[in-house]
């Protein structure tokens, strides 16, 4: 099995038997994700923890941004104004991490009782996408979130790039983590009368909803249809 | 509007519009969730940042939690063996944030391509819940998740208590932030014959799958059929 850049941080010390490090894991688990939940330390003001004036040098900040896996990193963007976004880019040490929950587990005991989910942790630091690649990197988030898409958007113009940050990560330092099947119930707990088992939990996409302002007459794009 | 405890670090700097700082609202979201993002700053040894031999005193770590809202608290638990649930009972700062995705926005431009969804951030500090009132709690965080099941399942033992830290992170310092609707595009965009509008995301609750160790005949239980 490889190992994805597990690392000793990474390393799961708790239920080691839920670690997965296989890198192939880790990519499925990004690919199937929209939302990712980023964190940076300090405050939002983007200076370092080492600065002085900051009111508390060990508060972190977690923030969801959208994202796509390109390769061995992640990409994802946000607003240049952003001082969270401006710390990260700025290269603050920083944890992706991006779950998804896939049901409930109803056990025979509270203790056992728990959810099935799969997780992703990326640990280290981002770099700017620079200017001649960022065009690119949006259209791989944009692809990732809503294929087919970007080729009938008009694409970023020249200030519209200069105001978006886009940021990218390594996968170097990373680790998942999945949690699947039945309730592993004790045995001393298996003939109590109460029904046991898994509520899968699925994400859908109702049916597109039109803008209320379309005033051009065009139907739902087809390659809508094969999001899942 | 009421402001549920929003500070200068909560109050969000970018697209205020999208702030919802009624503690209505984010007492709906929390409720309407049930994975946390949790954030803890320094190696998971449970070391301070300031102790000598911590490789980098500002790396954040995430990771997801169930949880509940308990008033204006929310409680979530985990395993005295794990560092990371040590440092958060010892009061180290964290970040706990919540993310429902509810749609993605297909725009007539790649800018102001996006996504719905509703967030909260709580700033603050953990306490551990001492013992007399732990099994409550875990009683809150199981009928938030799974309403009615609690009856049903075997309550923890003493031992298993005592494996469980579980913590209470007041919501004195959070804030919400909303993004409904369809998509705003430039007025120059809106003759581009592209279809917009939204694309809702939706969690779901599968059929139950029962486990292959259900000894004892025992029907899915009817409080199953209300979650949702």
């Amino acid at each position: 099995m490889e190992h994805a850049g597990s690392t000793e941080r990474t390393r799961l010390r708790r239920l080691p038997e839920k670690a997965a490090f296989d890198r192939a894991v880790v990519h499925r688990i990004l690919d199937a994700g929209r939302v990712a939940h980023v964190a940076v330390v300090g405050d939002r003001s983007g200076r370092r923890p080492t600065d002085p004036g900051l009111d508390n040098p060990s508060q972190p900040y977690v923030v969801p941004v959208a994202y796509a896996r390109d390769g061995d990193r992640v990409l994802f963007h946000g607003s240049t104004g952003s001082r969270l976004f401006r710390a990260l880019a700025g290269g603050a040490p920083t944890c992706f991490t991006v779950t998804l929950l896939d049901g409930l587990v109803l056990a025979r005991s509270a203790f056992e009782s728990s959810m099935n989910y799969r997780s992703v942790m990326v640990l280290g630091r981002c770099s700017p996408v620079a200017a001649a690649g960022k065009l690119a990197a949006l259209e791989t988030v944009s692809e990732h979130l809503m294929p087919g898409r970007w080729a009938d958007v008009r694409p970023p113009t020249a200030k519209e790039l200069a105001a978006t940050l886009v940021l990218a990560l390594p996968l170097d330092e990373c680790s998942a983590k999945v949690s699947t099947g039945g309730p592993t119930d004790d045995p001393a707990d298996l003939d109590r009368p109460t029904w046991a088992g898994v509520i899968p939990i699925r994400t859908v996409l109702d049916p597109p909803v039109a803008a209320a302002d379309l005033q051009v007459p065009a139907p739902v794009p087809g390659y809508v249809e094969d999001w899942e």
